[in-house]
């Protein structure tokens, strides 16, 4: 029996993060990580005539890296996990047609990098696979003309609003003995507390981190000070602040806590207002910065907390709150 | 090792649908399941003030029923599978901020059902959980208003068109031994033959289920005449046909073969041209129909392949035609 507490499942055989790719758009360049993710494109459209088709693209680019870096073939892939955050996950759906390969469609919003790596681990604990991939991605111009307004309008961002992040970032589950290892996922609960303001998602999308986060300590007996990071998906710098006090509240000192939509952008020389969001944001810090740095040595141990807000442009229309979710994924050296 | 053949995965250990439940509308009520329905809402509103809450409201019915019908807390389910067809799957989103369940979110389209029964099944074989809910839904009238037309509009539906189930179907999954016993499952490729006709869906999913199902009897070298019934989820009259023409072309004899969306509408006086369409529909069927008749003995062996249309109505503004999937799901009684 694997599963641990209330909610977190122990991943009792070896199951390694054992490859992982990273691609971005110029904003992405730009930013602190610009120089480690493996491929950019500075017109972020990818040589395709739509941003849907560029988001696609995208996802192509890191399934046949992650190839190339692991040298495997399609045919070694067992599995793939994949989602991104256009209307019925179409960016995936058309990324893979040719890929040959068991494709279980994931819809967690940002949360979906965690969601995927945990399931994959999941799959990889029980023998269900022996090499899957689970990758995300996000596009600000698709992100923009579906969510907020054409880009041609030049609305005017908030300064609680967070910029989606144009990328992809993917991973290499294996039951291969190399590491970084996955050691426990913790799946989350819908929580919302009543936030609708959709430019302010770091604040509707805290409440679910801490509730998973918390979930995760009492079910495995641990706390922070364990852990090297403590990284969050992307809550910003609004929602970083609201998820440090509200641990602290619980009596969790969260010093060594920061978060992925904090991390890829230049607060000071990029216009981003509270920081990065998309599927993408945590996929591209993890597969660009985290995982590396892993390996390395940098971090021995990492809490992944992907966190994802479930609202729809309908359901904020018509008034409602935005119900939000955080998966976790425990990552260490050895 | 539970992995056999190239996508199939075996379920070594006892994985029981051990209760189900359905909600539908008064279509589906009329229909030739109607009476085997749990609970049916006349005006398809269930006291909600917009078709997306209606939707919503179906999926907690079904939690709640499924519950009370096993006599477990919520506190007695590890963990739920859930997706419909909105965008954000947000009928599922709204529908459990209440449910205090680990939530694993899926977009498969139609094919949500059979993937969240599948991936239950994998988690319940690994011990990741002992009991765990799958679940999917539609709604006409939320899925009119988003794919095609305003209700108000009355657009007229072309003769190939399926009709999108109002209602609610889910499972729960667990590790009793009372059965019905899933003993195989098989997740899908993402397939695409090129159809681009929106109004066509059964021709654009026949492929999918086509590839899915012939690679599941080559992995286990199985045939069609060992089951009763080989049922797809809702390829309706024309891709049923397409279906069995391939299967056949394949060598295959299809004779025990139906498919979820000839099933649940009666043809002669309701007019739904091709039948039934959406999560749903399959949903509604299993849960309705097909798995109180492998629980009473009416059927042994089962093999349900659910399918999904993976297009949006974005996608196919820009030209694109429809990719597939189809995942399946092996159900006996013993």
């Amino acid at each position: 029996m694997s599963r641990i507490g209330a909610q977190t499942i122990k991943i009792d055989n070896t199951v390694s993060v054992s490859s992982w790719a990273s691609v971005g758009g110029n904003k992405e360049y730009e930013g602190p990580l610009g120089e480690k993710i493996d491929y950019v494109c500075m017109d972020n459209k990818f040589d395709e005539t739509t941003w849907e088709k560029s988001e696609s693209h995208m996802q192509q680019e890191i399934f046949s890296r992650i190839l190339n870096k692991s040298g495997k073939s399609k045919g070694g892939i067992d599995i793939m996990f994949a989602g991104d955050l256009l209307n019925q996950c179409a960016a995936s759906h058309f990324a893979h047609r040719e890929a040959d390969t068991s494709f279980i469609g994931l819809y967690g919003a940002c949360s979906t990098m965690a969601e995927g790596m945990a399931l994959a681990a999941v799959f990889t604990d029980g023998a269900n696979s022996k090499n899957s991939i689970a990758l995300a991605s996000s596009h600000f111009f698709s992100s923009e003309r579906q969510f907020r307004f054409p880009l041609e309008y030049g609305g005017q961002r908030s300064q609680n609003a967070q910029w989606t992040v144009t990328g992809c970032g993917g991973v290499l589950i294996s039951d291969e003995n190399c590491g970084p290892f996955i050691k426990h996922v913790t799946f989350g609960k819908i929580v919302d507390m009543g936030i609708n303001d959709v430019n302010n998602m770091g604040a509707a999308m805290a409440p679910a981190a801490v509730d998973t986060l918390s979930s995760f300590f009492g079910d495995t007996s641990s706390n922070p000070q364990q852990y090297d990071l403590i990284l969050t998906g992307d809550l910003g710098v609004v929602g970083r602040d609201i998820m440090k006090t509200m641990m602290e509240e619980r009596g969790y000192k969260m010093d060594n806590y920061n978060d992925c939509g904090c991390l890829i952008y230049d607060f000071e020389k990029q216009d981003i207002h509270s920081g990065g969001s998309g599927c993408a944001c945590s996929a591209l810090v993890m597969a660009a910065d985290i995982l590396p740095k892993i390996k390395d040595g940098t971090y021995e141990k990492v809490l992944f907390i992907g966190t994802g807000a479930l609202m729809s442009p309908t359901s904020s229309n018509q008034g409602e709150s935005i119900p939000s979710i955080a998966h976790l994924v425990e990552i260490t050296k050895n």
